[in-house]
């Protein structure tokens, strides 16, 4: 019963409600596969259903529960289902899901080390495990001059590996050298929307996002970036950055990150490396070529939220030169300073990121680790490659569907061999459907659909039923 | 046990581990007050004590819990004791608890509408609550011109509001006429060192931002601000962004949001108003003043994850005119191109924030409001008001202490009579000795110490236990 003097739920009422909702959430798990995977609902239909104003009085907790049930749940587009193929995924496991409620039990604020020394140290000892279980160079290691921290999204980490580069090619003088419309940013035509939104955000303008020309691979072409790089500074620009993508989001191309990286070196540009969704791969050493040429790389990210089974957010974001972040990030006011952030030996992540507070993420990943150890990793990413790779093999022996760009690990790009108009109305059917949910993509300006092979709990049963409707579907349209 | 095919917990067992986590949350929120506060742990000694390399074999989850109680809660800062009056508080309650668990365990990612059309039109629907709980102007309602988004922080909020302000006085052509070192930005000398951050993510340069001198309550001073805009109009300047606080992080000092609205309404300036912590006040009619002139703002933000029992991450950001929030951050590739994002009449949130994706998190806020009431939140905000006021009341009638600022809300400076060196001890010792933790600020020059009343569970009690133990030490201290 409600605490009718304070208001607050009591603690015996939580330990209820609490396993209630546990249970209530194993449900889900246990029927996920009996819901259409896109919601289904229409435009305003859901904020229709609530009432017009906040309640004066509180309400009981199963009355908030039914809601769920009866008004939010219609719209959830299940990310979770294993059928889900949509996108990339944004994975999450049940020892995920128990870090992500401990961390909001715990409800620690860690901007600082001080605010919560655990917070800060089991992120820094987490990310230096993720070092060793990716194969990355050991600079991006705590101890040494880099380090690694978690960003909500490869968007934020992109960011803050771009402003660096900023500060550092005007020697942290942005202030002074203003962004002066020479400074320059190179990416290839395949690279995610988040590149152009953090030119756009740092104030360098899209007109100065290079995008360099793919080859056949739909990888970037090391020689057209060394041009155009050459071409900018004899033009008088200022080449700062180049993101290099390992695993784009249109079709997983991998851009060869040695040679682009020897061009950064050589011309002293900054060096990105997005691998948000492919990274995790590398923890499995017959992948972990999608990582050669790391070395050289001053930044790289991947993203444990989406093929590492730990719910978003958790962007493992690492920096060679720990200082040039810091300095590019850092404000000190009177009220955050004391006496541990002032010595050597500490991190304070608010310095690390856009915004000052940040929750206490690593929590959720040291579950996931722990509790499936590599090894279990490992077997997982490998099961999910082996069946985007059948996926493929059925594509490829199939009469009716054509492969659309190479399918290195999880993601396979395909389309109908009758033409735009009846790939885009096939999707629509299927995904109106409701057994399954994928998107797509233009790939040589051919519409061409996107079936990602990732989710937590998707097994071969699910792919060879995605294809069998697949097909079928087809069929009906084509008739 | 565990799955030992998949690695994978099985459902049974989330059931268990999950009640058994909701379990040992419960049990840390009765033992709270048996913890020193700010954890005690020296730099380095939490990651000690956590092995070299990750596991290569999965561990079970009673291990992973034990070493919670072994090595990380030993360096838990206790933000959600009574007795924590540190900062501004980061504040939870047992219904957000459990929405951020629901929301962990559907795992959607809503960066568009048609990725869960429920979590897009929840959180509209309860930003819409919310204006009317703050007593905001219409403009700010989803129906109209402008809108409502969660964002991860009041950081980011500003972020958001300054880049659309730059982009808006550069017609939305930053890459044409450049950031060309004329653009600025005002704020007073009080301000959070956001704005500066912000400033410096915007390539605007920290040069270009002039703080504005504060009278004796350390609000802004109007005319000194319009003085500054005229100035820089007429050195060639472009005046583009005002933030006004109210409550700021030093000591809650309210700026005159009205004065400077005009003044910016005047002058075509954007007006941010960063109401982060002080803005749940204004669901209290008699505090709903702190917000006079509200209605001349362009966007404004509070923070529920502060002083609205909702965990971090949850500020809500505001814009008038979403159209230049959209066109500032709006970049759209082809693989997230969908009929319903073409239609007018939905919001993709993606194009209101830095980062792509994001979480589910106007269910904890949604499980906040329903389950307290507006009646039970303010309940609970005249409850803090008040116990601040008695904490005043006891500061100025001491001989040993004084009052360093006006306290119109929930934080209370002060500082003792003996000086800076004094004072510096007396806190540090408090911190050590691990009762209570709070922090400090230097007002007037003057190094001084933060009180901030507003932890969920912070009663009559701990505060008067709070004032003993101060009075104690600064005599002990004294001798």
């Amino acid at each position: 019963m409600k605490n009718d003097n304070t208001f607050h739920m009591d603690i015996d009422d939580f330990r209820k409600y609490g396993k209630l909702m546990v249970d209530f959430i194993a449900d889900y798990y246990e029927n996920i596969e009996t819901f259409p995977v896109k919601s289904k609902v229409k435009p305003g239909e859901i904020k229709e259903k609530l009432p017009d104003h906040a309640p004066s009085n509180g309400e009981s907790f199963e009355s908030i529960i039914n809601d769920v049930t009866d008004i939010i749940m219609p719209g959830i587009t299940h990310w979770q289902s294993p059928n889900f193929f949509a996108y990339f995924p944004s994975n999450t496991s049940f020892p995920s899901i128990l870090g992500e409620l401990l961390s909001a039990g715990f409800g620690v604020q860690g901007m600082l080390w001080e605010t919560s020394p655990a917070c800060t140290e089991l992120e820094i000892h987490v990310l230096d495990w993720l070092v060793d279980m990716l194969g990355l160079p050991a600079k991006f290691r705590s101890g040494n001059a880099g380090g690694g921290v978690i960003q909500d999204s490869a968007s934020s980490a992109a960011l803050c590996a771009l402003l660096s580069a900023r500060e550092k090619i005007t020697d942290y003088n942005t202030n002074i050298s203003g962004c002066n419309s020479r400074i320059t940013v190179y990416a290839s035509t395949q690279t995610h929307s988040s590149i152009e939104k953090a030119v756009k955000i740092a104030g360098i303008g899209s007109k100065n996002l290079r995008l360099i020309d793919v080859d056949e691979t739909l990888s970037m072409r090391p020689k057209a970036l060394a041009r155009k790089i050459r071409k900018d500074k004899d033009d008088g620009f200022i080449p700062a950055f180049v993101c290099a993508t390992v695993g784009t989001t249109s079709s997983n191309a991998i851009d060869p990150i040695e040679e682009i990286g020897k061009i950064c070196r050589h011309e002293n540009v900054w060096m990105h490396v997005d691998a948000a969704m492919a990274g995790t791969a590398a923890i499995c050493h017959e992948y972990r070529y999608i990582l050669d040429g790391i070395e050289y790389a001053d930044s790289c990210c991947f993203n444990p939220h989406k093929w590492m089974f730990t719910n978003f957010d958790c962007d493992c974001f690492y920096v060679a030169d720990k200082k040039a972040l810091i300095k590019t990030l850092s404000i000190l006011p009177e009220y955050l300073k004391n006496k541990t952030s002032e010595s050597d030996n500490i991190i304070d992540y608010r310095d690390w990121q856009i915004p000052l507070g940040r929750r206490f993420r690593s929590l959720k990943l040291w579950f996931v680790i722990r509790y499936y150890g590599v090894e279990g990793l490992k077997y997982h990413i490998r099961k999910h490659v082996k069946l985007a790779k059948k996926f493929v093999s059925w594509v490829k022996k199939s009469p009716m569907f054509q492969l659309a760009a190479p399918a290195p690990l999880n993601l396979v790009c395909f389309r109908h061999i009758n033409g735009d108009d009846f790939n885009r109305k096939l999707l629509a059917r299927l995904n109106e459907n409701g057994q399954l949910y994928m998107t797509h993509t233009v790939i040589d300006n051919l519409y061409t659909i996107r079936m990602c092979i990732s989710q937590t709990n998707t097994e071969e049963r699910h792919i060879k039923r995605a294809w069998e409707i697949i097909n079928k579907t087809a069929r009906e349209l084509d008739n």
